[in-house]
């Protein structure tokens, strides 16, 4: 009879979240399809008009005012949604969604560094937690609601809907993943990216990697790409908090942080004379699959990106790191004797995995884009970045649930930004 | 001058955990190598002699001696280890490596229904076990070891070194995973399967399946497999529990039991008329992919692997779990619109997944063995099935890590066969 009633249990489980995972997905996936087709329109006018960046200080000021009148919370971004996950308090404000899809745009369009993922995991979150008001919701039914939505918007956003699930999962906390949400995070995922394939929208195809035996070049190869890649998240994060830090020390007006930094982008994008480093950067990651790239290419983009981010311009950090790791891999081309898709590769997850902490998702996300051959390469590279990142992370209200080293297990329990 | 320690730090661990993860990885995987080759002659040999299973009562009474004169704690199996990394009490006897693999070649030679993890698994585990004798190690790489040993046991039993590295992980605890194993796991798990694959042992390949979108029917599709595969999952668990105590009851002299078992098995093969059931089964298995199977054929494979382990046979129960989940699978593609070959992969990872308590290793498997185009499909099923397994698994020493439903909260931090 117990029985009987646990799998009842699970089976209402089941139709619960295949009906509430349905909805945020389509939600979601909705969201970001119309969010992809706008950068992508956004991009092309950037990309068509080379003084667009000198927009840079009347785009961030426009962003500063917004977020500051009437953003309240959310310039805490994905933190916000985090903390709601851990440590539940109000809900999400549904202005989270034009706040962070406008700011986003607008820094696309005058050619700021950034990515998409933090626009649609913020947008999947805030979709997601307006179902509490609308229908009847525990506080746990809200946690998942809230995981399934990140999962939802992360997976939709890049076509990877395995990596979606797994992220939603396993960015809550460093070093441990729990499954309570891991059926409506799957669902959410595989729907919202089936929507956004639906509304016709499609996504970058990277090449596919073809197999190689694990030779003792290929193992130090990868673990080799691994240490730099965590290396390089660590050194972009520190390099973000501190031009955020020197920003409101020197500025007390909030909104003025960013039309100074849009100045600093704009003239240090004019002194380079290039504009490659502006928005994803998606063809210079494909170039970085073809042949080496100079290693200047990836420790600019790192420079860029934290000096747009690190202001109050808005956007992800995900596709820069995978920028990052893509030119960084394709640079050690010029040194390591392996193919250099396969080390571009093996940075292009790298990098985030280490600078999330988020290594079987970015594991995942390898196989989704590069196929199933060079999977335990890109799964290696990815846990060595992960252990060379430190307690360090892109998202400072990520809690520490396994510390990464033995010395550092009084930190368990504590969010990154707090230590 | 901290980050500096820091990076050091991670530096050391890299490279320490090549060596001893090298290590493991070149032992289980040279264990495995010589275990597929016996394998393989062993069900050769079986095939061609027909009346290869009416030596089964003698086959029983040699392995029940010798687990219950020479087999101490050996008998234990895989839960020796998973207690071991748990709860440390002693180490781990080689002469577990010896009795399993001879328990298992004989239980193959003479056609019981048995798998082969469980055998490299431990193999892996009692290889990694004798590292601390003659290296100096902690407590703390000890428990590494025996994760990254059976990490490499299963990565390289089956060719799948992403699903072994995350098993090693996975199977520890029931609805959580930590991380402080995850480079060990994955530099042994990444070892051995070069390792077997260098001494020229090769694994069966599955048909690559298709990409297909994600319609109403395939979702459905895939959260019914998910759901009867748990199902059929508890079904083997407790049918196998239940011919243990059955035996143990009525047998009060161990090593009888398998005789009278081996003899139950020789039997109904007799009157079924078919071997069709002994042994891994892979000819049934990959028959399973290509035309849907009778609904019959899952039953009895179900049936005849929980007589031939409930009783003390020796093996792994994780390929008769393939076998069974794609015939289920197969069966299915007589009334479900969908692709047999999809089908028969949904059940091959789920009923594994709820039966061990992995979906993510699982779902990495089914990426490795299928190709990544249907990876969300296979991941809903192993997810579904998770799900609907319940609190129960393959392995007993596994510790509830989150409870996978709110009301069953009080029993995390049990072992499942303590509940």
């Amino acid at each position: 009879r117990l029985r009987a009633l646990y799998t009842a249990s699970a089976g209402a489980f089941l139709l619960r979240w295949l009906l509430l995972g349905g909805l945020i997905g389509a939600l979601a996936g909705t969201a970001s399809a119309g969010f992809l087709v706008a950068l992508d329109g956004v991009t092309r006018w950037r990309e068509a008009h080379a003084w667009a960046p000198a927009l840079l200080p009347a785009a961030g000021l426009l962003i500063g005012l917004a977020y500051h009148y009437f953003g309240q919370v959310a310039g805490r971004g994905n933190n916000l949604i985090l903390d709601e996950i851990h440590r539940p308090s109000r809900a999400i404000p549904l202005r989270l969604l034009p706040l962070v899809l406008g700011g986003t745009l607008l820094t696309h369009l005058v050619g700021g560094s950034a990515g998409r993922e933090g626009t649609a995991v913020q947008m999947g979150g805030a979709l997601a937690d307006q179902l509490p008001r609308w229908l009847r919701l525990t506080a746990a039914d809200r946690r998942l609601l809230l995981i399934a939505g990140m999962s939802a918007g992360f997976a939709s956003v890049f076509g990877t809907p395995l990596a979606g699930a797994v992220f939603g999962l396993e960015v809550l906390w460093l070093g441990s993943v729990r499954y309570d949400a891991v059926l409506p995070s799957f669902l959410a995922a595989a729907v919202a990216d089936a929507v956004t394939r639906a509304w016709g929208v499609g996504h970058t195809a990277y090449p596919v990697l073809g197999a190689l035996p694990l030779t003792p070049t290929l193992l130090g190869g990868a673990l080799l790409v691994g240490a730099l890649c965590g290396l390089a998240a660590r050194g972009f994060i520190g390099l973000t908090h501190a031009v955020g830090r020197v920003y409101a020390r020197f500025i007390a007006y909030p909104p003025l942080r960013p039309v100074v930094g849009g100045a600093v982008v704009a003239l240090l994008m004019w002194g380079l004379g290039t504009t490659r480093y502006s928005g994803l950067g998606i063809p210079v990651i494909l170039e970085a699959f073809q042949h080496p790239l100079p290693p200047a290419v990836w420790a600019w983009k790192l420079v860029f990106t934290a000096l747009t981010l690190g202001c109050g311009f808005r956007g992800g950090e995900v596709t820069p790191l995978f920028f990052m790791g893509a030119a960084l891999g394709s640079a050690l081309a010029a040194v390591l004797p392996l193919p250099v898709a396969l080390l571009a590769a093996m940075g292009f997850v790298g990098v985030f995995a280490g600078a999330a902490n988020t290594p079987l998702a970015c594991t995942l996300m390898g196989l989704e884009l590069f196929g199933g051959q060079a999977g335990i390469c890109l799964g290696l590279t990815c846990v060595v970045a992960y252990g060379f990142s430190g307690h360090r992370g892109i998202y400072g209200a990520q809690v520490v649930g396994q510390a990464k080293h033995p010395h550092r297990q009084p930190e368990e329990g504590q969010r990154l930004n707090e230590l």
